[in-house]
């Protein structure tokens, strides 16, 4: 423990004691509640936070902020504890704010297509809300996250290709900055070009500037009909030029899903289906009946065109939940293969016409490594993940696996890519900022240090903690 | 002039004389040029820089800020002059750095359906460069603007309730900053969760962040088949209920522009055309063939049900070309009707569900104020322009215009709206920024403050110059 964590943590003790002031038991030290708030799902050991404050509205962040403020103390945002880079971590210490009670939907716009929700809200409680409206929020990231985490790491998924991301579809945001300032980032209208846009500066900021507690978002009509299905292709590259040739030629597919052979032989197993274990991908489009129609057949085609096929396609609901149900245990179903060791899952994004080449590449790098680490994309958006499984009490494994990641992750920014396409940065891939974005970072740095002058806003991620 | 504007001016003279050096000629000093880059075609005086820059690469870009750096002399990013916010304008004098000479498309990646081009090569020049490949870029202010001048000021216009506007078709930007570096905002990548958004924050910045010189934009295949038409309606809400419905049903609609009595009149003078004289629906749907003739089916069914149509619709180009023209030639059209007075467009954006009220007081505000100001909107988006005419030798009439303009602004604010949906704040709108961001102003200050501490950048646009 270095002096500045150590200053860090003294600091905590006081501000505890005028938190509790406010919360009462609401506050809690407990170490299983600062442990289980403190790591995440994958193997990164993470750091508790000092204490945990279960909030009930922005008012109560506003005064655990202006408290924290005065005692230079961290505040960590905490929602369902679904991230995958460490965004939660407490390296040094703090108070971790866990938002999960905010979870009212505050308003509900029909015709204007746009809500209103508290940060704890998740994106199927909201989808329960507003069904019977016949609207639905597309953003899925796989895990039931809360709308302000995904906002905070500006979330994607399957979805992303024909409705964006957290990015595109957050309207505005109410956060609480470092100061103890409420501020609303936006009004509801759909656009406008009224000075800086806060929005997209806290969409994924990750905590790093300000506590998101409210957030404005997009919705959407349920399509009329839904089509999905699966295409098998005999080689990756036949698949990656598949998706290339749907998006070119305007077929407005909604998901559109790269998934390599071992997660194909993974989704047989655990989900008892009986598909051909090659690169395959997993599609679905949205429309009037119609139109689908027209959309399935075309993409069809092209399928056939590059070798692909047959085209299996459902608009029957139940066989469509199945088909994405396996899609959405990806996750467990590899795992299930791998008993016993750590998983560890990244992700990378490159422009979709290096995307074949990439996955190849980061294959055979995984066989060269003697490593197990089924791979499956947002093909749409060039956009794939690899799940990584490690021994980590075998070293050599460990190591195996940290020289594979950053190869991944520098091949994708050399195929000018990113190094994250959606999980974001945490404190994972802090060291890879400089080499992705160059002379940009000191701008970033200089906001960071412009809004939030002593560091207490989630240090340690994004940026190296000064 | 007050004390600053004097210091501001001699400070000029010594960057003027250094960068003279690296452009030779390309530096004008003459009173003409000057004069044409301060003015804007608005009713705005405007004010002329010092001087006017005309270069040819990022690298003259950055010579010139780093010598305006040392001198704190004020640098105006210069378009093609289409502005309506004065954004060009340089109260505190300074150098415009004209970027039209930056006219190459650097790279088209077909495959990935991005591009890269030079800030000074325009909308209607990159869609000519396209057009071979089967794609173009859609967003469409009207004018043949800049893109880096689009991107400056968040710019969209009749396509973006498909497309989006600037900020969700800007991929990356390459800028130079107020010290002098050059950043590159992000990769390549569809999407990334890499670090703050460095480039939505300089979307919109109106070149008082930094100088834009490279733009890379998301493309699209031109539609196979494109269907557009014309609908009236008995009044402006069932119009507005029109478009509403439309959307919600999910509806791709391409375009939908509402155009008030008094534009339709002008319309069928200048453009000869034959439209009823009432509130009027342009729309246009893009897709395939037969998704073409759903949508159109499906909007006139809903336009019927509403008291509108018939709804005329054609697929051929020369019918729609000439539609779309009569709409582009709006400005000119109300214009004629209007000879000899000075024109002051300005626009606002409410949600969609507030259009009709915001459009219908306005128009009886216009009436009571005994003034003629036309309404054209994208109603898609609930953005909607009033375009003033005023004799600006008639103090009375400057003064029912001035008393309309801010109650047309704070109407829209008050109905959960925005001062501007496309135009930019400029030096026309800075007044509003408090009532309409409150605390969030205080934060985009602070992000100016520390990435140009010497207000160099466009001094006196968007935030009240310090």
């Amino acid at each position: 423990m270095n002096i500045q964590t150590r200053t860090r943590r003294n600091s905590s003790a006081q501000a505890i004691a005028e938190i509790r002031e406010t919360l009462g038991d609401r506050l809690s030290t407990s170490q299983a509640v600062c442990e289980q708030h403190g790591k995440d799902q994958t193997w990164n050991p993470g750091a508790p936070p000092d204490a945990v404050a279960f909030v009930r509205d922005t008012g109560e962040v506003q005064k655990i902020v202006r408290i924290c403020d005065r005692y230079e103390t961290p505040v960590i945002a905490y929602g369902t504890g679904t991230s995958l880079e460490g965004h939660f971590s407490a390296p040094f210490g703090g108070i971790s704010v866990d938002l999960s009670g905010m979870n009212r939907v505050l308003e509900v716009n029909a015709e204007d297509l746009d809500c209103r929700v508290e940060a704890g809200v998740t994106r199927k409680q909201l989808n329960n809300e507003l069904r019977h409206q016949g609207l639905f929020f597309p953003i899925d990231p796989g895990a039931d996250a809360s709308l302000g985490g995904m906002a905070a790491t500006r979330a994607s998924g399957t979805n992303a290709v024909r409705y964006g991301t957290m990015r595109e579809n957050v309207l505005n945001l109410t956060a609480v900055m470092a100061n103890g300032e409420i501020i609303r980032t936006a009004s509801r209208a759909r656009k406008s070009s009224a000075g800086y846009d806060l929005t997209r500066l806290l969409v994924g900021s990750e905590g790093t500037l300000g506590v998101i507690t409210e957030v404005g978002l997009k919705l959407y009509g349920i399509p009329e009909s839904i089509a999905a299905g699966v295409c098998p292709f005999p080689t990756l590259e036949a698949a990656c030029r598949a998706v290339i040739a749907t998006i070119q030629s305007g077929i407005p597919v909604a998901r559109i899903e790269l998934v390599d052979h071992l997660h194909v032989r993974a989704f047989n197993i655990y989900s008892k289906l009986e598909l051909k274990e090659v690169p395959t991908l997993f599609v679905e489009f949205h429309g009037t009946a119609a139109s689908t129609r027209e959309q399935s057949e075309s993409f069809g085609a092209i399928a056939e065109e590059l070798g692909g096929g047959p085209f299996d396609w459902a608009t029957r609901e139940e066989d469509r939940q199945r088909l994405w149900q396996a899609r959405h245990d990806a996750f467990w179903a590899t795992r299930a293969l791998m008993p016993g060791k750590e998983v560890f899952a990244t992700d990378v994004c490159v422009p979709i016409s290096r995307l074949a080449e990439c996955v190849k590449e980061t294959q055979e790098d995984l066989e060269r490594s003697g490593l197990f680490g089924p791979i499956v994309g947002h093909a749409g958006d060039g956009n794939f993940h690899t799940v990584l499984y490690c021994d980590v009490n075998d070293p050599g494994e460990v190591e195996r696996v940290r020289g594979f990641y950053e190869r991944m992750i520098h091949r994708a920014i050399a195929m000018e890519g990113t190094c994250t396409g959606e999980h974001g940065v945490g404190v994972g891939k802090v060291k890879f900022l400089d080499t992705e974005h160059g002379p940009a970072v000191a701008f970033m740095r200089a906001i960071k240090t412009a809004l939030d002058p002593k560091n207490i806003m989630n240090p340690g991620k994004i940026l190296p903690s000064n």
